[in-house]
């Protein structure tokens, strides 16, 4: 009830804090039979990491899981799947000023209010590090994805207000993401961006984006269709994420400005079977999916840690300025790749095993 | 798992479609001792209902709600509420042609895909009529937020490409929402909202926009660190409502253009108590609410049912088109407002009862 | 929160008091394409019914259910099956008193201490008439269940210190228990325990027994190893019934007494299959079904209410005399059968379709 | 949805089996200020240990536990409490032969039913081993009743046919329990009890029991009506524990043999309050608690593996005998105890925390 479990058949449970001994993460419902080890787990973490280029904050965290439990002899023996990672680099002088003073666009106040108390080593269990888990519980979740045919891929498609459109999202590839650090696989788009950022970390300052994320394979039917829409998962995945602001799927907020006769999809016929022609819907319809590749967007906000004094005021009121030190990701799109994609994974794992246990009834 | 319950501590679960025999609403958690009757749901129900101005339907829908249980002498008595609606308007004959066709932009091929086959006298369960059981449900909801001093209101924000930009959304008032029938709180804008959807009415298509939702007097402290953040389950609640096609709350979207710098909202001293300057983190810092008003927006689609003929296909995959009959809203804006409300009301009311029972313990 | 849904994939939420309008539940999680119609309901809500014979209380309450939604042309559609039951026969006169005095044995006190009040025309949400929604989801479960070859029969094996020691549980039949109002198989056994039960009706009081529940056919593998064993969630079902003191399976309680060498159950090669040569394990090994028949037995204490005057307290805590009025049950046995066998098909069902959903990957 | 956490508001989620790395554990729900360290946990984890009599087996494990977050500067702050234990003592070249053999009584055959394999090392996920995760939990529920005034005590009362009878569960201490190895309070008893499972042991056999846990303090009006009962809750959290095979409370299995006017308890007059002359009703009237005791039982069966050859069959169904190597426990009783204690104490401060929740609304 205090949120730390994400899934209902596929359930994730994380424990763990940015400054503490480290993460304890126990993946619950995952099927016998994956073939399953470390050696999957480490790209996504990879991606995730710290310190992968000079647009991400240089800090170097340990980031190798070790598996407790859940698999046997190379593969998951259908008992919960136990993760944890070491924490190493606490370097919590850098942060000392926080302890008596509230970091605009953070945490610190809100968890004071509602615990009474805070861990004010570091972000505590607001730190973007608590994503760890979850990643790596997203690698499991897109492994048993790719045996039923379903793959999940997220980039950068803007930051700033150099936008990266692309035209299909289901051609975009693994390597063309990974070729550049910032995520956006159209090179020339990859380049500004890369550029926007250097020149605001060089600015003391952050800079925000969007990421677009797609599944393509996954069948039509999966989605319930009343309060866990996929779609309405998918967005509480998302948002669940620190920093995002916005979700949206299909056309999103562009639907404001259009007419019912421009947005609508019409059907075709097959072959290979019914589609529609256009996919401004996202691959949702009545929030169960169409068959249609799946595309959400979501809008994530410039780093609140700023090497800059900024205003604010301490634990018992009194006005005061504060710069937060430390090292810090002057733009978050770039690793927010590997987690929005292990979101999305484990919201569609979770409707595929509720699809599994649902099929209906057939006359026998 | 069939998702058709939300909320944890306070639990709303629904069944009915909109050509069957009705509904029923069952509302499990709240509290005993909060007057409650009849009286209270109908305002919220008859601002839900059909055929209330020439911008929505003219389809005349039966709303009176039955309450079987949980109030006693007046007042709710801890046990579930059980509320029906009985449909009576079930003009099958309008929807005759969707049984065998699929209608663009409805759940009709989902469906059929998912469970093998569907209810084609109307949208089933897909029908925006089982936003019935919610309204209901959120006005309890509402209710019992008031006696905590927390108030929800909803307006429209955009409709096509006309704005109504709010700039203090506290100062919105109930009667100048309810002032026009288009329930956008600044007058000027109402009117040409008005005009725009009634000219798209004569244009037999249809309009989307955009509705901001804003509760005040929410305590900071509600809401839970990580998977259940309150921007989380409100961003789900939204996108389980029909039509929603993205949410967004403080800056949303516009944070892909702003620096840190920009975007951070500074602490300013008591009086009365600490809080921000700005308002771009929405009311919610870490997914916690700050005490800072609770400000989203949603996206809302063209109503798919336009009184057009329409490329589709029919149940066996063969090319046709189809012209879906009845009465439709032109613009979905004006009646979404007190659903999107409802759900609002539904969050917070259930991290509201999670937060008393997550009281830190004192030293005693 | 509040404990009025049962259930993780099949799940049944209910309301209503048993002096209110009457009561409602919602089925969700049903697969679709389950030939289903109010017929299939009637015959365990006849067993339910009160004042079937002498043997039972001669109340007549009105148990004839609607069905709102969830069934379409004959068979679910995979929405939730929502289900009403109106009350008659409500003679608050009979109770009166006991709006001011506390019944011994009833949960009057203890509705008081938690809700502040209660309704106090019966016994409001914990009076036995709320098991008619359990019954009605219970019919819906076997006829899934017999979809799947599962069977599920109930009868009586204890009333007073009258045993009736049923040898191969599998072998009983649903006539064998319905051939006397009693609901015990074993005819001379039956006997005694009808005589026992008119001698202590026509001596003002009630008397206590154990029903045995078998179910047949299920296959090895339900059930999860930790803390949702099929025997955990059978022992929360059954004592989630009213009377209810205890609960054991297989060799129950006789295990105090008993070496290993005794206990074990040894393992057979097949044909057919492997197989054990005795059931003290009742058909479940660490929680699992073993595809040995599932036995198991609950105690049911004597009826509450006794037509003599008790000793208790008003409200306010003074000493004062209860008549309870009313006619009731000299022995609830007999119409326990049909609800303890609900609430072993709803466990069963629920994680049949749980096991359908944890399936293993096979290698591709 | 597999089955590896429990609770609802207080959520406790366990991995790991007896012959991997190790076991995690995390605690969710804890509210935040209660004092915490590791010396809260070895108490009870002492008393579960194995090793610590000659009535317990000689088998030495290492249960010291890391608490990896949760706490902060010696007091919970709110965040999940992480807990690992290491596996050490992992002698599986004394379980070898269960690769292959299915041992009576074990869940070997279930498993491999289920998950189509299973970790042949031990009893992987159903090891006993697994509830040192329970108890750590369950040391931290129980520090958490103290604080609202609530003890929770366990005994032994039976171990094969020595019964010893407390007459007032409520004066029974800690010390008194401790006194002798085999955890019953009565000096007498015990003796006998030690003395029988000597002979047992020497005997190459093992014996069940009876243990009786009770609850001092609660106030009236915790648990949930309908399904979720107090005894229900306390039922499955009972069965959810290996060799589990009954539970009672109260009057118990002997209500079956009493007429109401034997079994009620009259109410009684203050001072201090309104109770009962006599707890036949073990402290819980329609599932809620009355204030007062809450007293069940539970029978445990002999430990299924002993040191002789048992008949069974081999994973193909080859007929075969098995002697099962290693060192287990001749009585499982004794050690029952923490392990009993801890799921009571789940039960309880999950539903103090869910009547925290539900309070009434008072008029303001």
């Amino acid at each position: 009830m205090a949120g730390n479990t994400f899934g209902k058949l596929f359930r994730v449970t994380t424990a763990g804090v940015s400054h503490g001994p480290g993460y304890l993460c126990i993946i619950d419902g995952c099927p016998a039979g994956l073939p399953l080890s470390v050696d999957d787990l480490l790209p996504d973490l990879l991606r995730r990491k710290p310190g992968q280029s000079k647009l991400t904050t240089q800090r170097d965290e340990a980031d190798t899981p070790e598996i407790w439990s859940g698999v046997f002899e190379g593969k998951t023996d259908g008992t919960p799947i136990g993760i944890s990672f070491r924490n190493q680099d606490q370097r919590s002088k850098d942060y000392g000023d926080i302890a008596e003073k509230y970091r605009p666009g953070h945490a610190d106040f809100t968890f004071d209010a509602k615990y009474g108390f805070r861990d004010y080593r570091g972000g505590g269990r607001s730190s973007a590090r608590e994503t760890i888990c979850r990643v790596a519980a997203g690698a499991v979740a897109k492994k048993l994805l790719m045996r039923a045919g379903i793959r999940i891929l997220g980039y950068v498609s803007q930051v700033g207000n150099i936008r990266a459109e692309v035209s299909d999202p289901t051609t975009v590839t693994l390597e063309q993401v990974e070729a550049t650090p910032v995520r956006c696989p159209i090179p020339e788009k990859a380049a500004e961006m890369i550029a926007l950022i250097d020149s605001v970390r060089l600015d003391c300052d952050s800079i925000g984006g969007v990421s677009e994320l797609v599944a393509v394979g996954v069948p039509p039917g999966l989605g319930e269709p009343v309060f866990d829409k996929l779609k309405a998962d998918l967005a509480k995945a998302m948002l669940s994420l620190p920093a995002v602001m916005g979700f949206e799927y299909g056309a999103g907020f562009r639907v404001a400005q259009m007419r019912g006769s421009e947005n609508n999809d019409v059907f075709l016929p097959p072959p290979p079977h019914i589609h529609t022609a256009t996919n401004r819907h996202g691959g949702m319809l009545g929030g169960i999916s169409s068959g249609e590749p799946i595309v959400c967007r979501v809008a994530i906000k410039p780093t609140s840690s700023i090497p800059r004094s900024q205003q604010t005021v301490t634990r018992t009121g009194e006005p005061t300025e504060i710069l937060v030190r430390g090292r810090h990701d002057p733009c978050l799109l770039p690793r927010f790749i590997p987690m929005g994609e292990a979101m999305m994974a484990l919201v569609i794992v979770d409707h595929w095993l509720r699809w599994k246990a649902g099929q209906p009834m057939t006359d026998t």
